[in-house]
């Protein structure tokens, strides 16, 4: 599946995109987006630009455009065949001239959610996570028994996810101080992120009817980042015994472009062996199996950060291989282990993406240990947890020796009180 | 809002509909069916006839049809100007004429979903079911020290629910045997029911905008009845520490016609009174508050009974006023006191109305013990869980003094293997 749209001398007519961290003309990732005021259209995200489909198409540049993104995710051989035409058109400069047209500057346009999520899923397959997590409620065994047969996962709430940009409303929730008997209710204390990527999924399974792992890659259609923002506290009080609920459903933050399996394929390794002495897999969860070679950086930008234009400080840096547990084709298999039916547009995260190293992990309850040593920004200021007018980014970038490095565009957001 | 919709010697040229035990002329509900092989179109139910809402638009009998459910269950004047209209063009015999040519027999039609399921939250508002599940668990301690202050709730699978009629295909899943440190994958061994209730969500929040109590009954368009078949074995191994996931997402059944707040209203009761010693609900959850006076039952009928010619066994009888401990409108303010934004044609489940009675419990997990001690059937059969081949019918009529009991229809569906 590597083909001429990986060459890594290609390069665009768009001069932006070459050299571009996110959208070289390696990565051509999907997306819908506005131009100025105008009504929403599915785009292609090269360098600083977008480019519109259906534009293309009645222009008789590509064969067809999908008129919702759905048919995008769901629907693998037009996928291909978008990808290859658009390589095509915005490599070779004879194109340039009428089709530049349909070019708009990124940072003019608004970007949307690509498609109407369906359902919502959150695993846990980040396994430094866990028993980072784990350990500060049951020291002496961080890991639940089930954790490395039973890829964990719970639903979420599709309904508040956003795009990039959204800014985040601070929670209210309950909580329960440790010298009171009696809950409160007010603004949550120790809101936190999560660092995830989230995996599009295209092309769904019937009611009854499981997804065998050998099929299960052929059901992602894409990636992106994903910010699962927590109230720790709130999550404290409320989780027993049904899982996480308020502290994780007021808003997710997504980075909005589809980076699709396509742009992905040369950066699919294998997934890191399990240590000595963990258990095999089950039969169900077990064969070939890869996970993305993506390398994932948090940053962020305090309000006097931006004042004293101080750059964002980098909380933590991680890869998605070091992290998984569990592999995409795993997490999707186990999802539909039971019979139950995934669907186009169907949004699965990871799980929160830390590293082995304290200093690797992908939310402040981990770096902070549980917010008793708060952490020195650059700005010399302290965080144990977000404060009003922090702006957090997460940034992906997939690596692989002899090929172009693509990313996933912007997945921030700031906080508001 | 009690009006001349409910009143209780209203009848119907529909004949079938008067002494109707589900949808006498003072019910009408909305939902969307299919007559034959054609296409879905939105309907209202009337005994056991189904009239095409369209078809009387454009034939001038009403005023204006629905094209989407959606607009039922989000514009509460366009539900209140059709409920009266219905119930004017159905009991006044100078509309027989004409309008029976749109009506059609329900036996010979299929009914869908209402509407496309945005999110489906679970609650547990039921306490007999909480401290009967609890002390299976913990039994000097059987409900959590949150529960009297927190609605639990818990997201659930939207894709996955089906309306009454469709098969449920036992799921598989990784069990842990007592006698044994690792998991098996293979068919689920204790698959069960949970007798619930659905509110339909008509009108959302912003997000970042939480409901005040006061107006929280304004958002729930109607009720339905749910089944949240579980898989008990799964469950019991999966759900540390982030709650059901594949135990609970296999197959939900709803009953599909969406019986409004409006025909609802007269069974509009006081929630009884918080038991001595209770805490009062932190003052975002205080406040008026009523539930509906629903009476519930479960009935099971096997293949065997079928063979034999039997009815149904009666499993138990509840009331959703005995097993509330939190009303609909808290259940309402509490998943929107994040900021987390409720959608039209979101579905929110009560949780298992279990009476105070062991022998008034929603689910086959109570009913046996855990497991441990075996119902037996009208039919000399005993059960634990469900076995292949069982028929499982919940029902629901709210009464009230002075009115007509109305129904829900059928929630009904066939464990296969």
């Amino acid at each position: 599946m590597i083909d001429e749209t990986h060459n890594p001398n290609l390069t665009s007519w768009v001069a932006d995109a070459n050299g571009h961290g996110d959208f070289p003309i390696q990565n051509l990732p999907f997306g819908l987006f506005s131009p100025a005021d105008e009504a929403p259209r599915p785009g292609v995200a090269i360098g600083d630009h977008i480019i519109e489909l259906e534009a293309l198409a009645a222009a008789g540049l590509i064969g067809e455009a999908p008129r919702d993104l759905s048919d995008v995710l769901g629907t693998p051989a037009l996928r291909k065949t978008l990808r290859q035409q658009m390589s095509k058109l915005l490599s070779d400069p004879q194109y340039r001239a009428v089709a530049q047209a349909y070019l708009h500057r990124a940072a003019d346009c608004t970007v949307h959610l690509p498609v109407r999520i369906g359902d919502y899923t959150d695993f846990y397959v980040g396994i430094h996570h866990a028993k980072a997590v784990g350990a500060l409620f049951r020291p002496d065994n961080p890991l639940l028994p089930n954790y490395k047969h039973v890829p964990i996962g719970y639903h979420g709430r599709a309904s508040s996810i956003r795009p990039s940009g959204v800014p985040v409303v601070r929670p209210h929730g309950q909580t329960k101080p440790a010298d009171s008997d009696v809950p409160v209710y007010g603004p949550c204390k120790r809101l936190d992120l999560e660092l995830e990527l989230g995996l599009w999924i295209g092309g769904g399974n019937d009611l009854g009817r499981p997804i065998p792992l050998e099929e299960a890659e052929a059901h992602i259609a894409g990636l992106c980042l994903l910010n699962d923002w927590s109230a720790r506290d709130v999550q404290a009080w409320e989780y027993q015994p049904l899982g996480p609920f308020l502290a994780k459903n007021f808003h997710s933050t997504i980075s909005p472009w589809v980076v699709t399996a396509e742009a992905l394929e040369p950066f699919r390794v294998a997934a890191l062996p399990r240590p000595d002495g963990d258990p095999e897999p089950l039969p169900y969860l077990r064969g070939e199996s890869t996970v993305y070679n993506v390398e994932l950086e948090v940053h962020i930008q305090t309000a006097a950060m931006r004042d004293q234009g101080l750059a964002p400080h980098v909380l933590s840096r991680s890869s998605a291989r070091d992290a998984m547990y569990w592999t995409p084709a795993q997490i999707v298999t186990h999802h539909a282990s039971n019979g139950c039916n995934l669907t186009t547009g169907d949004l699965l995260g990871t799980g929160t993406l830390s590293g082995p190293q304290p200093e690797q992990a992908g939310s402040l309850l981990e770096l902070s240990h549980g917010g008793k040593v708060p952490v020195e920004l650059a700005s010399g200021e302290m965080r144990r947890f977000l404060e009003n007018g922090d702006e957090i980014w997460l940034i992906g970038r997939a690596v692989a020796d002899g090929y172009v490095t693509i990313g996933f565009g912007d997945c921030m957001a700031q906080i508001r009180g």
